[in-house]
């Protein structure tokens, strides 16, 4: 049971836009109507959307902001493909106050369907890249994978061009939110480092679930404030990931150099085997998450937040 | 104060396809990697997302499913555009337990980009259109047009082609969640009367909220299904809309016919005056949950379900 004080959302960011001089389009809707659409007008469009959970009595003072991956949304944070209860629900157990985003383009944000604005298409992930890229191939990995329609099913088209305003997007949520520990995975992982390079006044600690598009420097100034990089099974094996995780580890020395407290966790040095880079997804999400909430507990305990 | 037992998610319905054939794409992501984009592969599509709110305690054992309107999400029953706390809100203190579907192509369901699929090109709603079909510009209504802004960053690409695929995931919702009041805005609206006429079991009550494209006739042995339709103000002086109302009226007495329980609102005849298309949003959003509520609890009382 979760006693919440309030859960709801808003947008963030994004700018607008005046069409003139397009085209009436002829329409037909699949109840048989027929209309003339009009696509001149105003929009705002490039927002990201935000749904908070804030519990009656929070663990920290601080909240975390979620940021999901490429090619996937919020949904991410919920219920694994398999059904059970994802790190959202037991951070909220835990009595974490959470932000979840959906960053620009993806899930409740919207994207832009004017097609003069976006020059590029959008790439949607099949199963087989899928499958390929976050580990599903090696022996012994943890993912559900008679569950592998769930992950299919939450996987989205993504744009290659929108990884700026995706950042942008990703600061406007912090400037509203305050405070905050910020919690990125993959690419959600890159644009949370890169925020806590441009927001560390409001950036408390700043975990990366094997994050992609890490900056490898950061500003000097970074004071004390904990990173950590989480990376699971099979890296060694792969040799995609072991320059990800090389990179990880050279942006960790960068925010150390630069006054960060940083650390990487590698799952398998703590006897936890098997985790795919999906390992919110994977059959010991639960172990992980209690991990990361010991984690949090203690940078508590060591002041970096309250 | 909301006490949850869970909160979560889960996808439903779509399709599987195999893409085969296609070429490579040349790829060129902001962060400066290019890659080549392969296409061809598995996918699941048109699937529908169903986030769920399930109290602690709940008011009725039966929980309710809203269905948002067109070129919208499940967004649109959280926060106002203003800040205020939404319809899903008010509904979880009231105790209900509630499931709000993303449907197919829309916020977190997603959308398919490969183009071969969809044949179609999206629509998107400019502010202008959404003031003029919104009933904005009559004097006095109670939308908070200093927050038009917050309702155009929530309003998403919609497909005229999509509506068969979208009554078809209400349906495969409904199949999954069992026993449900089923609240359905706009296009949700009639998508939920649809869904009434075929799923007659599970469904124990059918509210719409000015709702489009709802059925004209219905199968009969409707068991004394309640169903209620409300609408707000400034209806009779907009010619698009009395044709609304008058549809809506029609499929009540066929509702009625068929042996259900049928029932008009119209606000300004119980004194709520001002009320525009987007009425969980207006200003007087809370009065107008607080009439659910009480209509729910009437239906309660005389059995519709429990």
């Amino acid at each position: 049971m979760v006693a919440l004080r309030r859960v709801g959302s808003f947008f963030v960011g994004g700018r607008r836009i005046t069409v003139t001089g397009k085209a009436l389009r002829h329409v037909q809707y699949s109840h048989n109507v027929v209309t003339d659409y009009d696509p001149n007008g105003s929009y705002r469009i490039e927002q990201a959307y935000v749904q908070y959970f804030l519990p009656e009595q929070p663990r920290y003072r601080t909240p975390m902001l979620l940021v999901h991956g490429g090619g996937l949304t919020g949904a991410q944070w919920e219920d694994t493909p398999d059904g059970r209860p994802g790190w959202l629900w037991r951070f909220l157990e835990a009595g974490i106050a959470v932000y979840v985003i959906d960053n620009v383009e993806r899930g409740r944000a919207g994207w832009c369907a004017i097609d003069s604005e976006w020059p590029d298409a959008p790439v949607m992930r099949s199963d087989e890249e899928a499958a390929r890229f976050y580990r599903f191939s090696f022996a012994g990995h943890q993912f559900p994978m008679e569950a592998m329609d769930g992950l299919s099913g939450q996987t989205v088209p993504r744009w290659p061009s929108t990884s700026k305003l995706q950042a942008g997007a990703v600061r406007k949520a912090i400037e509203r939110i305050g405070d905050v520990i910020v919690l990125g995975f993959s690419q959600g992982g890159g644009l949370s480092f890169q925020a806590a390079d441009t927001d560390r006044i409001r950036i408390k600690a700043c975990i990366g679930i094997e994050p992609h598009g890490v900056p490898t420097q950061f500003q000097s100034g970074i004071p004390r404030i904990p990173a950590l990089m989480v990376f699971g099974d099979f890296i060694e094996q792969d040799a995609y990931w072991r320059d990800m995780a090389r990179r990880g580890r050279d942006a960790l020395d960068a925010w150390s150099r630069a006054g960060g407290r940083a650390e990487v966790c590698n799952l398998p040095e703590l006897g936890i085997r098997g985790n795919t880079h999906m390992m919110m997804m994977d059959r010991n999400s639960d172990a992980i998450a209690t991990l990361l909430v010991e984690r949090l507990d203690q940078w508590r305990d060591e002041r970096a937040f309250d």
